[in-house]
C-alpha cells in the first residue's frame, strides 16, 4: 500500500538534528495512533485549557490563546464531522494522536499553533489526556455495572420464594430463593461500584504542568487547568506526574474483579443450562444452535464471558510487566499503558452489557428448581438444629440426625416426606415442630438472620439494594 | 516421620458417616494448619464475639457465654505463652487452626465447647477471621509505608539544592534535585497508603452469622458482633459473604503496586551504585561482597528487593486464577485464598523495610551528580525557553537552541561555558541572562512552577508531604 | 529466638572489605537456605566431579582431589544420617546451602577446603546444582505422570461400552465412553511426560567452568565434569550459562499446563459428584464431610487440585517478572529463581498423586450415565447422518432431523423410542436401519473412525496408549 | 453505521430452531473474523484435504470431490486478488472465517458445497486450520530468529579484541569481549529456535476427522489427510483432540522467552547509550528526537521492545485462565484461543526484527569500553589467581588481593598501572608475570576454557554457533 503523502512523519515535530529519520518499520514500531486516537477529544480539552491558562497568566497574549482555543475547537468539530460521515481522520502512519492535533491546528491558525507546547511537554500532556479519556470511559462503565444491578435486583424481585438448591462444593447444602442468589452478584458488583468510585476520586489529580519532568519556568497556573478539567488538585511531584501509571494498573485490577465477578454468573448459567440442572433455558438472543445437532441451546454468550475473563488478567500482568523496575521518570516503554487498558476495558464493558441481557431475558424454571431440593437432605441442617433449639448439644443433635439421613438413604426416603410417627420412631424427641422445619420452604424461610434466604430479610436486603443504586455519586 | 498421637484428625470434627477416613496423603493434601495458624487470634476474637453475643440474645444461656469466653481466653494464652517458650502450638496433622482451638476449648470447657458452633459455620467463622487477619496486618503495612515515606522526607530536606541529571529515556533531561528525586517515591508510597486505607474500609464488612451460606434460623444479632470486631456493618448477602473473595485479591493488588514502587527505587539505586554514574554508596548492611572478587559492593538487597517484585504479581494471579467460574457459594478452592496473600504481604512488608534502611543509610555522592551535569546539554531546553521568553515563536526557538547544540557539539564545548561573546556570535539575540539560564542550578531554580524541581516549589512539596503524614486515620 | 552461635555468617565467606557485616534483618533478607537446602545432594556431586577434574587436570594435586572428594562423601553421609534422626543439618541463619557445605567440608578437611572453589564461583556452582536438581525432580515427576496414565488406562479398559453424554458447551453432544472419556487425560498426560522428556534433554547442558561471568585461565576439561554428571555438553557461552534461567521458566511452563489439565479433570469429577450428574462416587480417602451436613460428600482434593492451578500459573509469573530486562550477566535478582519452581513442583506433584488416587477408587455410575443419555437427542445427529448416507444433501438431511426433533420436544418423546411407523410418519425416508442408529449405543459404535469412540477404534487406541507407556527414554 | 446487506448471519449456518436470532450485540460480541481471518488459507487448504479424501473414499463421489477442490481453489485465488486490490474480503459481520469461506464456496459451486461438511464438524475444523496456520507462522518467526543470530553473529566476529567490563550485580566484575557479550544473545536466541524447532514437531498431530468431539461414522481415511496437510500422525483421541490448547500456550510460552531475552538486550542497549556508559550510538533510524530537547537521541526502539515484553506475559495468562478448569470436550470460551497468540506472535516477530536492525546497526564505542575498564579493579581476582598458581591457598591468595585493592583505593591508584616494584613492596611473591596478568586485556585473554572470553575460546565459539545457524531442520 502506498504511503499517504505530506502527512505525520515528513512533518515530524521533533526533526532537526537527525541526519536520517526514522525507518518504515520503526515508524509502524513506534506510532501509536492506532490506540491513541481514543485520547482525541480529552486531549483538545486539556489542550483548551492550557490556552486558556496561558493566556490568563499572560504566558501568551489574550488574543493568541483565543486563537488557539478556536482553532481547537474548530479541529473537535472537524473530527466529529468525519466521523459522522464514515472517515476516519487519523492517518495510520501519524506519530500519535496529539501530532495529528497539532498538525491539524497548525493548518486552521498558522505558526501560533506552535505556542501551544509552552510550558508543556508531551509526557504530561499525555498522561493528563489519558487519565481525562479513562475517568470519562470510568463513569460509562458504572453505569454498565448498575444497570446489571438494577436487572438482578428487579429479578430478584419476583423470586423471593422461588427455592433452589444453594450449593457448597457444588454439593446441595441448604434451599435458598433465587432472588437470594441474583442478589448474591449484586453486592458483588455494588463493591465493582465502589472500587470505581473510589479510583475516580484518586485519578483526580492533574499532572497538567509538570512539563518534561521538572516543571516549568514559566509562571502557569496548575490551579486554574485543574478547576477547568474537573481535577480535584495538580500532582504533587512532577517527576511522579510523568512517571506514575498506577491509576492504569488500578483501573485493570478493578475491571479484573469485574471479569472474575461476571464469570462466576457466567458458569452458574452455563451449568444452570445444561439438561442435567435445567435450572433455566437463556434466550435465544444470547444463545447459538450447533452446525451439526439441531437440537442444542448452547450458551455461548456466557462462555465468551467467562472465556474472556483472562483478558483483564492478562492486561493487568502486561501493564505491571512493563513498569517493573522503570527508572524515573518517563520512559518510551510507557507508552504501551493505553492498549492494555482499553483491551481490557472493552471486553469488560461488552461483558456487562450481554450480562445484563442474559439476566434480563432468563426463563428460569421454577419447577426444576424445586424438584431439584426433592430429597435432596439440604434439610438435614435443620433437623439438627430443631434438636439444638430443644437444648441437646450441638455435637449430638449432628449426631441423631446423621443416625436419621442414614436410616432415609438405606430407605430410599426423602426426609421431608417422614410422618411424624416414623420421626418419632427414629427418636422419641421430635415434634411436629420438627417435621414441619423439614418442609424446604420452611428451611428457608426459617433463616430470617440478616442476610439471611428467608423472604423477610431478603425484603430487607433489596430495600438496602434500592438505597445503593441511588448512591451514585461521585 | 512417626504421626503425633492422639492429635487432630483421629478427633476429625465432621467425622460420622464415612466409612474410613481420609488417607494420610489426602490429609497432608488437605490440611491448611501450615498457613492458617496465623489466623488464631482473630478466630479467638470472633469467637469471643460471637459467644458473648449468643448469651445476649439468649441462644445460649448467660453461664455458658461465660464459659465460652474464659475457655477461649485461657487457649489465646495457652498459645502466647507456648510461643512465648519457642514450642509450636499447632500440630502439623491438624485439618486446620479452627480445629486446633476448638480442641483445645473442649479441653478446657468440656461438651458445652459445642455450643460455640451454634448458628455459626466453618465458612462464615474462616472468612471473617482472615479478614479480621489482614485488617491487623494491613495496618503494620501502613506503618511501614509511613516508615520508608518519613525516611525519604528526611533526606530530601537536606538536598534541595543537590543537583543531579532528571532522566527520560534514561538520558538526561533537566537537573533535578535529589530532594525532589528522593520525593517522587514519597508520593508513590502516599498513593499505596491511601490505597490500603479505602481497602480497611471496604473490608470492615462482617461475614460472621452467613452460617454456612444461607444464613441462621437462630434469632442471632449481626450488629453486636460487627461493633465488637470493629467491623462498619454485617454483610449484606449471605451467599455472597462466604463466596467473596474481592478483598483479598485487592489486597495484593495493593501489595503489588507497593512492590513494582519499590522495584523502581531499586533499580534507581542498584544502577546509581554502578561505577559508571557512582550516585550512590550503599550502606556495608545493605549490601554483600564477592567471594572471588574482593573491590566489589553488591547491592544485594536492592537486586533482591527488584527480584521480589513477581512475587506479589504472582501471588495476585494464584488468586484470580483460583476465583474464576467458581460457582456460588463456598468451594474448597477458596482454602487457596491465605497463602498467597501471606507471601506478598511477607516479602512487600521485609521490602519496605530494607528499603527503608537502604534510603536511610544511603551515601549519596553530591560531587558525581553535579559532575555528570557538566556538559550534558541537559540546560538546551532553557536555551529555547529564554528566546521563546523574548517573544520568539516556540518552534524557532528550540531550531536556534538545535543549532547552538550542534556547535557545541561539534566544538566539544559544554553549553553552559559559552561567554557572552560567543552565545551572541552564534545568535544576537542572546543576552547575559541567557547565558546565566544555562547554569544547571539556575535550570533547576527556574522551575518554580506548582510540583516543579525549584527550591522554593519543592519546600512547598515538603510541607505538603509533612501533611500527608499526619493524615494517618483511619 | 536467640541466634545460633559460631554458625553461617560469623564466618561469611566473602568477609573482608566491609567495616561492619550486614544486619540481622538484610541477612533474613537475602538468605536463601530455607528454600536452596533442596540443593545439598547436586551441589555435592558437583563439587564431586569439579574436584575430580581439578585433580586429572593438575590443577589441585592428586591427594588434595582425594582428600576433597573423601570430605565431600562424609558430609554428605552426615546430612543423611542427621536427616535419618529428625535432625536439620541446615542452620536457618546460613547464607545458603553452599556456605554450610563449604563449611562442613573445612570442619572435615582443613585449609584445602579452599581449594574447592579454584576454577569456579558461586555463579557457576549455583546453577549447575540447581540444573541437577531439577533434572532428578523431573525424572520423579515424569513418574508420577506415568502413574496416572496407569490408572487411567486401566480404567479405560473395563469401561469400552459405558456409554455417558459426551458434552460440547456442557450440552449433550454424542454419546462416547467412559474408556473414550478417560483415555482423553491420558494423551493430555502424555503430552506433558513428552515435554519434560524435551526439556531433559535441552537441560543438560552444563554451566560448571563458565566461573563468574568469564571463564578462567585454569586449564579445566569442562567436558570432564559434563560426562561426570550427565550433562551432554558443556555451555557454549560462559556469559549466558551464569545469566540463562530459561530452563527454570520452560519447567514451570510446562507444570502449568499439567495443573491445567489436572484442573479439567478435578473439575469433571466435581461436578460428576454433583447430585445432578451422579456420574461418580468419589472415594472417602479423596473427599471430607461437613461440619454441619452429616449427608454431604464434599470432593475437596478435587477442588483443592483446580483452586492450586494457579501456584504454577503465578510462580511461571513471578519467574518471567524476575528475569524481564535484567542486563546480563549474573544479577542477586536470580537467586529467586528456586522458591518458585519447588513451589509449581511440589504442587503439582502432590496434585498428580491426589488425581492417580482419585481415578483409582472412583465408583463410576454406570447406571446414571446411561439414563442420562435417555431422551437426550445427542443422537439427532444420525439422524440426519443416515439420511446423508441416502443420498441426501447434507443440509437438507440437517433440516428434516431438525423437524423431527422439533416434534419429538413438542410430543415429550425421546428420539431412541419412535416406532417405525412414528418414523416414516414423520418422514417415509426413514427405514430401519435409521431406528436402529438411533439407539445411543448404536450412536457410539457407529464411530468407528480412527481416534473415535467405538470400541474397535478404542481398542486401537489402548493399544497406542500401552506403547506410549513403554516409550520412557530418556 | 448501517449493516451490510445479504451478508453473513442472516444466512447462518445453525439457523432453524430458534424464533429469533441473535441481537446485533450478541453477534458483535461471538463473531470472530475480526482475528479469524488470518486463518482463511490454512482453512482452505484442509478442506482441500478433506474433499479430497472424502472423495478418495467414495464417501462424495468424485465429480462431487474435484468440484469441491476447485472450487476451495477459486475461493482462494479470488481472496488473492481482492487483497491484492486492497479490498478486504471478510465482512465485518460475519460469524467467522469458515462461514464466510462456505458461503462463498456455496456461490461458486452450488448445493454440492454442503457435502464439504460430511464426517466433518466446525470443532475439528477450526482447530486444524489453526494448528496449521500456527505452523506456518512459527516457520516465519524462526527465520526472524536466525536473522538475529546472524547479525549477532556478524557483529560478534569483528570485535574479539574490544573488550569491555562484564558486570555482575551491574559492577564491574572481569572485563569481556564485545564479541562474547553479543554472542550470549546468539546461543539465548538459539534455545528459542530449537524450542520452536521441537514445538513444531509436536503441533503436527491431525485434529481432522475427529468430528463434533465423539468421530464420525463415515468410512474417512485421516493418514490421507494428515498426510497432505505435512501433519506427522492423526489424533489419537477424538475428544481430546478438539478440547486441546497446548500447542497455542506452549507456542505463547516460548514466545515469552524470546521477549524476555530481547528484553535483556534491550535494556542493555538503553543503558549503554546512556551518557554514563556510552557504550554504543544507536542508528538514527531506531531512536527518536524529543520535542524539547534538540539534543537528545532517545532509545525509543529498545524502550518499547523492552515494554512489550508483557505482550506475551499477558497473552500466556489470558490463555491458561481460559483453559482452566474447562471440562471436556469443546466449549465457546476456546474461540478465545487465537487472540492472544496473533498478539504475542506479531509484537515478538517486530521486536525480533527491530532488535536485528539495532544491532546490525549499532555503532559500538570501542574506546569508551576500553575507557570505562581502567581502574576498575575487574583485575583483582587474577591478582588473586596469580597467587593461587603459585600454591598460595585460596583464601589466603584472596586476602592478599583484598589488601592491595584497598591500599589502590586508599592511593587512588588503578591495579593495571602499578609497577613492578611497588607490587613486591606489597608483597614479594608478586612477580612480572603478575603484573602482566593485570593488564585487562591480558585478564581477558587468559579466559581460555571452553565458553570462555579469551579470543582463542571464543573463535572456537563462533565456529560453533556457525554450526548451529545451519541446523535448519525440520
Amino acid at each position: 500500500m502506498s504511503k499517504p503523502k505530506g502527512q505525520g512523519y515528513d512533518q515530524r515535530l521533533w526533526g532537526g538534528r537527525f541526519a536520517s529519520g526514522p525507518s518504515e518499520d520503526t515508524l509502524a514500531f513506534t506510532t501509536s495512533i492506532g490506540i491513541d486516537w481514543r485520547l482525541w477529544r480529552a486531549d483538545i480539552e486539556a489542550s483548551i485549557a492550557h490556552a486558556q491558562m496561558l493566556g490568563e497568566q499572560n504566558i501568551i497574549s489574550k488574543p493568541e490563546s483565543s486563537t488557539l482555543i478556536q482553532g481547537l475547537r474548530e479541529v473537535a468539530k472537524d473530527f466529529e464531522e468525519q466521523m459522522s460521515k464514515g472517515q476516519w481522520p487519523f492517518p495510520p502512519h501519524a506519530e500519535d494522536v496529539h501530532s495529528v492535533i497539532e498538525l491539524r491546528l497548525r493548518d486552521k491558525v498558522g505558526a501560533v499553533a506552535g505556542k501551544l507546547h509552552t510550558a508543556r511537554s508531551r509526557n504530561d500532556q499525555v498522561v493528563t489526556a489519558f487519565r481525562l479519556t479513562l475517568l470519562g470511559e470510568c463513569k460509562a462503565l458504572r453505569e454498565e455495572v448498575r444497570d446489571l444491578q438494577r436487572v438482578l435486583l428487579q429479578r430478584a424481585e419476583a423470586e423471593l420464594e422461588t427455592w433452589l438448591p444453594g450449593l457448597t462444593h457444588i454439593q446441595h447444602a441448604q434451599p435458598v430463593s433465587l432472588a437470594h442468589h441474583l442478589l448474591a452478584y449484586f453486592w458483588m458488583l455494588d463493591r465493582d461500584h465502589s472500587r470505581f468510585t473510589d479510583w475516580d476520586q484518586s485519578t483526580r489529580v492533574n499532572p497538567l504542568g509538570s512539563a518534561a519532568l521538572a516543571g516549568t519556568s514559566f509562571p502557569i497556573d496548575r490551579q486554574s487547568t485543574s478547576r477547568a478539567l474537573g481535577f480535584h488538585r495538580p500532582s504533587e511531584n512532577s517527576l511522579d506526574a510523568v512517571a506514575d501509571r498506577d491509576f492504569a494498573i488500578e483501573f485493570v485490577s478493578n475491571l479484573s474483579l469485574v471479569a472474575l465477578h461476571l464469570s462466576r454468573l457466567a458458569e452458574e448459567l452455563t451449568y444452570w443450562s445444561a439438561p442435567e440442572f435445567g435450572f433455566v433455558e437463556l434466550h435465544d438472543e444470547v444463545t447459538t444452535g450447533s452446525s451439526i445437532m439441531p437440537q442444542k441451546k448452547n450458551p455461548d454468550v456466557a462462555e465468551l464471558i467467562r472465556g474472556r475473563t483472562g483478558r483483564a488478567l492478562g492486561a493487568w500482568i502486561q501493564l505491571a510487566t512493563m513498569m517493573k523496575a522503570l527508572p524515573l521518570a518517563y520512559n518510551r516503554d510507557q507508552q504501551e499503558d493505553k492498549e492494555p487498558v482499553f483491551y481490557a476495558l472493552d471486553s469488560v464493558r461488552a461483558s456487562l452489557r450481554l450480562s445484563s441481557r442474559m439476566v434480563q431475558d432468563a426463563d428460569f424454571k421454577r419447577d426444576r428448581m424445586a424438584k431439584a431440593l426433592l430429597g435432596d437432605f439440604s434439610n438435614a441442617t435443620d433437623l439438627a438444629d430443631s434438636l439444638a433449639k430443644q437444648g441437646l448439644p450441638f455435637r449430638e443433635a449432628h449426631e441423631v440426625a446423621g443416625h436419621v439421613v442414614r436410616w432415609c438413604l438405606e430407605n430410599k426416603r426423602a426426609l421431608e416426606t417422614l410422618t411424624l410417627g416414623e420421626l418419632q420412631g427414629l427418636d422419641p424427641r421430635f415434634d411436629e415442630a420438627t417435621r414441619q422445619a423439614l418442609q424446604h420452604d420452611q428451611v428457608a424461610r426459617a433463616r430470617t438472620s440478616e442476610g439471611g434466604t428467608a423472604p423477610q430479610a431478603v425484603r430487607v436486603q433489596i430495600e438496602k439494594a434500592q438505597a445503593a443504586l441511588k448512591t451514585n455519586s461521585p
